[in-house]
């Protein structure tokens, strides 16, 4: 790609047949038009490449994959791009072709009585999720993006969200796929079944591999009855171990009505409350830490209600809840998520800011903090605590912020080193140094630090069965052979 | 192993090196001890083996695999033997030691907050199950092995049951793993965490893949609140759309409280009277199908009996119910019980019958019964249909038994014409002919004519990626290369 005589032979050996297939719709090579494909909307992520290839289906982009195997022509598969860990932008260099699913937008069925929909990898979450309501049914999952993530990527990168206590990952909603493997072969195991064991479930490679191993280009998901009714309400806990036995006590009570579980330092909401708008202080008076909690039930909203106050009166009695408000009306809970939702805007526009996005067991969380908190306080006096989270399945987003004084550069300067001290607590403490967003370029370099070695190379194994020359979606999650990528 | 000498260096290059590691305690050789470990308990699978070899650690274990893999002595991983496809026996030829995990036998820790127990793979599964209810918990993996299957096989194979339908598969109870690999190295992979995105998540390659990728020699088990209330009816349906119809209904109405729905045909019921002593009759009238259906729930039993019966009344309402009965008492609850788990011991007795663990989606069911039974009728005359299971995740025991007359041999001799013609229709409506008890060698065969060229080629390199040498439990599941193994 550095002469013109090699352009002009990747412009006739890739680029050409390419266009071939997918015609002049489905290629873009445009710089200007090339650049929203190139980069990340957070976060920084920026690269390069000889075309952005937008085919109509599975069997084009096949076709597509196939020239890229023949002439070892590497590929960034890209959904909504919408993650934040750079795994769907391509590389500075320019030698990677993107691989969009955005035409790949239609669902192909619903069947009611089986709770499936089959669709394909380019629908938007959001679409998915109101057509499931549009006929009566629930596909749970649940993210900040949903407006514009595709579903493909959120199984490539085994999606999370604020309901994963109840329904769990991208994972558990996915009964079957079909994939564009390395080769272009088409995998066809579209199969709506929650029961086969006909040998080795081969989706569960796919799913989490950020596009590493195939590409996902249509799934099977399992949709879930949907609720009648939530409850919502937002409590005062003096710490996050009290939050802990307030879920511990409510699971007992109501088990898998309990959807969204959220964790929330008090700092949180002082910094929601100075840079968004209608961000309000939800009780009187000020307390450390808040717990966001909604239940579901197909039950009646009376009785939901009924049975969550019930939980917050014993806790209250038993000294876990200091204060709280549950919702009266659908605009008090949206008002109590607007809290919620306002922290991660809050947090960009204070200053620089170190993101986690760790998880630990449930039982950890609060000493995981203490140990985190002093650490971080110990090591760079000053900087500001920021933590909240789903402590529903442990997974806490750790933001701490800079402190009020000194230079923005030091203090930008300084994320490596927070980073390490954050995850070699996590890791101490059994937990994952990235429970949802998965590892994409931004922990590529932490990975070897804290896999062990057998585990990594079970993962390069894998990578080389399905993936031997590394053109699918290389240098993310793993650098092959000591190389680059 | 046929000469003499062959046996001497066996015994010294491979046998003498186990037994140092492991003690005299820890192998037989004895051929009247080993032959609880060379048979299965059903169906007839009957091997031999050198030796079996009971490690008391992941430690041990790992090292004796370290020995059969410099040796290539083929291992059969071992753990209840209580699996009905004779993936858990050795060969008949003697090549293969059986590993057996009975003494790996600890629960090494219950993490209430976190609503996770750690246990070695050859705890028993009832044993778990009564562990979780002495803390107030729930494992919820049930099947009527319980009393002596162990863990790691039910990991191994991925085990179903009755309750799959509200909790999901085995798969979906894990959390982490600790597996030795077929080069002796353990990966220590017992994380307690509900989100973790930090690479490929290896576990899920482990799961289901009935001893041939690794030893499962722990496991992080998720567990669930303890439901304070059942409600249990048979009720009568003309036909199983009746009885999808019945469950579409119920979802919607008391969604995840539905942990069983089991499909039961009316001649299964006569044979279980017929040959099991206090099984009833449930209702006065007889009918040609019936559903047992149990809820379970963290709220009051009348409110859960109430619903219950408001599904019930309006589904008669609907003519989608004919007859039924809400059980009044755990006495009344245990004997419609009584008439679903004596099926499968009644069937044994009333003659030869042709077995088939298969699923579809829940939407095909009553298709799939139609046309499998006048397939069968057609073709084999006389054969009585006879049809159970799993109704709410699309799993059906379809066992049809031989004709009244005929000879039993000859009867005996069409089971794999039998299994070929309801196969076909199984993948023909996209299912799968395994949904539960896996391949083993049971199915080992018919594998190919049900996978797509593509899928067996995956499975052949993620078994080659991690057990180049097939020596972990080779010839079940898929044969490499050609071979028989």
């Amino acid at each position: 790609m550095t002469t013109t005589s090699s352009t002009t032979s990747f412009a006739a050996s890739v680029l050409d047949p390419i266009r071939a297939i997918v015609g002049e719709r489905g290629i873009i090579t445009d710089p200007g038009t090339m650049q929203p494909f190139m980069e990340s909307w957070r976060d920084g992520w920026v690269g390069r490449s000889p075309a952005v290839v937008l085919p109509d289906s599975a069997q084009a982009l096949a076709a597509v994959v196939r020239i890229c195997a023949e002439t070892r022509t590497p590929i960034v598969p890209q959904g909504g791009n919408t993650g934040l860990t750079g795994a769907s932008q391509p590389h500075a260099d320019g030698s990677e072709i993107v691989l969009s699913t955005n035409r790949l937008n239609r669902i192909r069925e619903i069947d009611l009585d089986n709770d499936t929909m089959t669709v394909e990898a380019g629908c938007i979450l959001a679409n998915i999720q109101n057509a499931a309501r549009d006929v009566g049914r629930l596909f749970p999952m649940s993210l900040a993006a949903e407006g514009s993530c595709q579903i493909g990527g959120n199984i490539a990168t085994n999606a999370g969200g604020v309901q994963v206590v109840r329904y769990g990952n991208m994972r558990n909603l996915v009964a079957g796929l079909e994939v564009v493997l390395p080769d272009g072969r088409i995998w066809d195991g579209l199969r709506g079944l929650r029961k086969d064991n006909a040998g080795y479930d081969m989706k569960q490679i796919f799913i989490g591999s950020e596009g590493t191993l195939g590409i996902v280009t249509a799934a099977v998901l399992k949709l879930s009855p949907l609720p009648r009714a939530t409850a919502t309400a937002l409590v005062a806990v003096s710490s996050p171990s009290d939050a802990v036995d307030l879920l511990t006590r409510a699971k007992g009570k109501v088990g898998d009505r309990i959807i969204t579980f959220e964790l929330i330092q008090r700092f949180c909401i002082d910094i929601a409350r100075r840079h968004v708008p209608d961000v309000p202080d939800p009780l009187n008076d000020v307390y450390p830490w808040y717990v966001l909690v909604e239940l579901a039930d197909q039950d009646s909203g009376e009785r939901l209600a009924g049975m969550l106050e019930g939980i917050l009166e014993a806790a209250m009695e038993a000294g876990e809840v200091l204060d709280g408000v549950v919702a009266a009306s659908k605009a008090q809970a949206d008002s109590l998520w607007r809290i919620r939702e306002g922290i991660p805007e809050g947090q960009k526009r204070e200053g620089v800011s170190y993101k986690h996005d760790v998880s630990v067991p449930i039982s950890k969380v609060a000493l995981f903090l203490d140990r985190a908190n002093a650490a971080l306080e110990r090591e760079f006096p000053g900087i500001r605590p920021f933590s909240f989270g789903h402590l529903g399945d442990g997974n806490i987003h750790y933001n701490p912020i800079q402190g009020e004084d000194g230079d923005p550069a030091e203090w930008k300067a300084r994320l490596g080193a927070v980073n390490a001290i954050v995850h070699d607590i996590v890791v101490d403490l059994g937990g994952s140094i990235s429970a949802e967003h998965g590892i994409g370029r931004l922990r590529i370099d932490e990975l070897p630090r804290y896999k062990s070695p057998v585990e990594l190379d079970m993962m390069v194994a894998l990578k080389m069965a399905f993936d031997p020359h590394n053109i699918m979606n290389p240098g993310k999650i793993l650098r092959l052979n000591g190389n680059a990528r």
